[in-house]
């Protein structure tokens, strides 16, 4: 039969990254190109231990059904955990979610309705942009600066469209370019938000990843009337396969984003709520992530020592003070694309920065890597490839 | 500030029976409200041992992320499963979702825009009736009749609705009636959507729990031509917390399907996709399933023999053989919701039957019972609890 796809959803197409880790998986090469945490990093014999625990003494809750807000249990971790970051106000709701690309998806399902602006950092993270084409939105893109969206365009844009529920910003270490807001920055975007009547929707998968620097405080905590959803994750702090997140916000936005998350999943996977749960508040959860930023703030440094002496000055790229990801911009007269093309034939997969443009199609001189993956052997020898792949692109 | 929500979210409200079973967990309750698999029911110790052998033999595998699809073994195996039904065609692919409610999110998603026509069963499950209603879905139900939908009022509906987008049905003890769709329907249900070119939705959590009589062949086994998207769970036989369910339908509707998954989930829980594909392939899960049936069949016979004693003949109710479920049906002269009412009063709880009619208020005489939670001590009190209620409000 010939089939008759929503309207919003017939044009989306698989993201371009998932297919180029498609074509990337074949033994043998390098990537660059995941979102992945260090194999390293997963706290794998702990969980092992709480898992067997839980099965053992507690088999009945972790298997029956559960409520659609969340273990109860972990919720009230969150709630502390929100209010250390003095982001949690009274009216507030916490609400476990199955990974944080369901905050995404439950907040637009919730908010846009088909052909409402979504405003969101040019380039972004595909997954939510996605998220947000799939239920409608349509998006409008905010150019990026070394401290974050530029705010000129952002007004212009909140000027203008009357249509805009939601801005999406990734603050700290964002996806793909690295950069991270400032405050000032993040004082202006909530005097925005506020000005023209929309919401913030505030992503922070890498927040607790930071290796140098201090910590900015979360646009969250400046919110005093309710305009800040907060969507938080454990993927890159404990286990991305679990896929817990959650979200964070006013309980009259959060009870209706809790009956659409009824009806996707009824509740996320009660058992890795449960393991989670343990983990953060009987283990040494804060050595743990110690641990882990003093792998990345290691994997970071090593790929951006190389970059300095393989690629730079002719490509530049972001320094960065935490996350997973390098940004890296050609000069104008190589091809990004066939760049690409030619580091995948070298065994060197990288993402091409226009898999995260807002507009399909863009124009794009950077790319992204990863550098949480792979070993420090692959990484040096990774580096050494892009380097002599830029040369031979060059001398064409 | 004043949210302004997506309008077919906007008067959705948080399901009726998740509400009751809200105001049912006070201690000292008799509920047959639920919809949870029996405590027996779960093969405990065998999941800790096969989680415990997963995290300690294989751990990043579970933890890293996975891809959309699911976990390509357990596909394999649903693939043999369906095959073993005669209900795999070479253009049909298989998807593991975070239950088979997802099924239903994605199917809506996938296919309607707002103000497209959901043909469904009335009554019907309300976690799928809302999921329809959350994607923009206008529901249309049909007559129930003991062998199944009315097939005059569907062809009718088809005839006259030109925005159908699928028919949305679950053939084997339907929930909440208990009902079984016949072959002959099952045969003409297909006719007629090949006939007016829709889609059916073919959701079957309980088939694989029949007590009594023989195996219907679902409808997805008389598809020819890609019209049967069909949902299958684990929920009732392995476990409902662990959130696995799975999809099949035709590739190029299912390609749809899983691009809607991925910016709403990004994949299902590996562990637990691990966990059920060891638990399915190495262990005795066909004993398992016998034992369960055995157990449904138990508690399901001696509620039934209780509502002959207590309730008929005043009280009318659909004899079961399978499911979770029996529908009763009170007279006339008695008020639905206040003999519930009354029930909770005295410490039962059942689920007043328009919580699961397609129109918002429809008058219902009717209720629904699970049997499969309560011990069989609370299921024999409790249904002498609902004889006694029926007369004293009949005096009233």
């Amino acid at each position: 039969m010939n089939y008759k796809f929503n309207s919003s959803v017939a044009s989306l197409q698989p993201s371009a990254i998932r297919e180029i880790l498609k074509m990337t998986s074949k033994p043998g090469i390098i990537s660059f190109s995941a979102g992945n945490p260090s194999a390293d990093a997963f706290p794998s014999s702990e969980i092992a231990d709480i898992a067997s625990d839980i099965l053992r003494s507690d088999p009945i809750a972790a298997l029956q059904y559960s409520i659609t807000e969340g273990y109860p249990p972990l919720i009230e971790y969150l709630k502390e955990y929100m209010k250390g970051k003095n982001a949690l106000s009274e009216d507030d709701s916490v609400v476990v979610t199955s990974g944080a690309q369901q905050v995404m998806a439950l907040a637009s399902k919730a908010l846009c309705d088909s052909g409402d602006t979504v405003v969101c950092e040019d380039p972004s993270f595909i997954g939510s942009l996605n998220s947000f084409r799939a239920h409608g939105g349509r998006l409008r893109g905010v150019d990026m600066q070394p401290d974050g969206m530029n705010m000129e365009t952002l007004e212009d844009i909140l000027k203008s469209d009357k249509r805009v529920k939601f801005i999406y910003t990734i603050p700290n270490f964002q996806n793909p370019t690295g950069i991270t807001m400032s405050y000032e920055k993040r004082r202006r975007i909530y005097e925005l938000a506020c000005k023209y009547d929309v919401i913030i929707l505030e992503d922070n998968p890498y927040g607790d990843i930071r290796f140098e620097g201090e910590d900015i405080p979360p646009i969250k905590s400046l919110d005093t009337e309710g305009r800040v959803i907060y969507a938080g994750s454990f993927s890159k702090v404990v286990s991305p396969g679990m896929r817990v997140g959650f979200g964070v916000a006013n309980k009259e936005l959060m009870a209706k984003m809790v009956v659409c998350k009824q009806v996707e999943d009824v509740h996320t996977n009660i058992l890795s709520q449960m393991i989670i749960h343990r983990y953060v508040t009987e283990y040494d959860f804060a050595g743990h992530l110690s641990r882990i930023r003093e792998i990345y703030r290691h994997k970071a440094g090593l790929m951006m020592e190389l970059a300095d002496k393989y690629l730079c000055p002719d490509i530049t790229y972001n320094k960065v003070q935490g996350g997973l990801f390098i940004w890296a911009t050609l000069p104008d007269d190589v091809d990004m694309t066939d760049f690409c093309l030619k580091l995948v034939k070298n065994s060197v997969a990288v993402v091409p920065g226009n898999a995260f443009s807002v507009e399909d199609n863009a124009p794009s001189q950077s790319f992204r890597m990863n550098y949480s993956t792979e070993s420090d052997e692959n990484i040096t020898k990774g580096m050494e490839i892009i380097g002599e792949t830029f040369k031979a692109c060059r001398k064409l």
